[in-house]
């Protein structure tokens, strides 16, 4: 899977794709993640990607220009099943998104900054605005490497238990339960005894419980109660 | 303001913290952001941070010790009002509760990774627990940026233009209406007439519309309807 993802600020995005999950699936060969420079992609002089908003007000609105000759660029060379906007007022991202969105293969994400970007963009190039949730950022760098994360752990082979992103909160409709690990008495905060007493068809029973019981009281909604 | 991020790869947040508006926020004195790396809190011979779920599972838990020790030093040098864990079962943020935050004095981050942290660590220390949407992520380093990000632009003085923060989305509770630059015409695509009409009152009656307009459509329970 190949990600391209148009930003002005490619720095930003350095460290989290070399570290962790993304840094491995890149190592791998099963993900490929591209940053471009947008003012690479600019005709003017001073390599401007924004300027002041038609109309009037506040902040910085990005060019068309820049956009356009990355993404013709881009399709120029191979296909794309889909050009993302990261944008607050996008679709809420949620976990059938990133499960949907993981069995793609070619993926441009444009990241936004500043007042926003020129809506001729979102008019012409994208087909699918994404929010990653209810607050604002200063840019859409963020969201984009939130994005790519959410997407590269459930391509097969990324994650090293294969078990591991099945079992995650969300993906069977329940929280995960409570987890414990040595030492099994911390100034005498203790683990669970029934964790402790190696009776495994218990010990699931108690995380089933557990697991219902954080849903009910934390996110009833996910039980549609 | 300051924040204190504990986290087992504190380089991942190298370079989000290192450009655009947290850098500004730093060189300007008004937000300080320490990231302490968990491996150097065990008291483990080859400075492990994490071990077996109790009860058996997949994925690994990160222990106790590491984050009660680091905790304790950084409540020896100073109060903190929050002590918070980035956790998809936590409370979803919004912009009240970055609003909410952004008047806080010191904050610690908690980021989990692997399969999850030792209970006890959320039931010890964490006076809240947050979520940055229903997805999963490889890891709590990302929301704790994007947490950080989304509360440090509220702040007065890091946004160059103060008029910014609160003309966004979600502040007024309308999402923002289409913004335009230039060119005026790009390939045969022109900005509307009305916003080059120089016609102020006008522009913001169509500003406002649009927004209306855009949140009936895309988020209608921002309207309550």
């Amino acid at each position: 899977m190949r990600f391209d993802i148009l930003t002005v600020l490619p720095g930003l995005l350095e460290s989290p794709f070399a570290h962790s999950i993304l840094q491995r699936a890149q190592k791998k060969g099963i993900a490929e993640i591209h940053v471009h420079n947008l003012r690479n992609y600019s005709s003017l002089k001073h390599k401007n990607v924004d300027d002041y908003p038609y109309g009037g007000g506040s902040g910085m609105v990005m060019m068309i220009e820049p956009f356009a000759a990355c993404i013709d660029k881009l399709k120029s060379e191979r296909n794309y099943d889909e050009v993302i906007f990261m944008t607050p007022d996008g679709v809420t991202l949620n976990q059938g998104i990133a499960n949907e969105l993981s069995i793609k293969g070619n993926i441009i994400i444009l990241c936004g900054h500043y007042k926003g970007i020129d809506q001729r963009v979102r008019d012409l190039f994208v087909t699918r605005e994404l929010s990653i949730g209810d607050y604002v950022l200063s840019g859409g760098e963020l969201p984009a490497a939130v994005l790519v994360d959410a997407i590269v752990r459930l391509i097969p082979g990324v994650l090293s238990d294969e078990t591991s992103a099945l079992s995650d909160s969300f993906q069977g409709e329940l929280l995960d339960a409570p987890v414990y690990t040595r030492p099994a008495d911390w100034n005498g905060h203790r683990v669970p005894d029934i964790l402790l007493s190696g009776n495994t068809p218990e010990i699931e029973k108690w995380r089933f419980e557990q697991s219902l019981e954080r849903t009910r009281q934390r996110r009833p909604d996910l039980l549609g109660e």
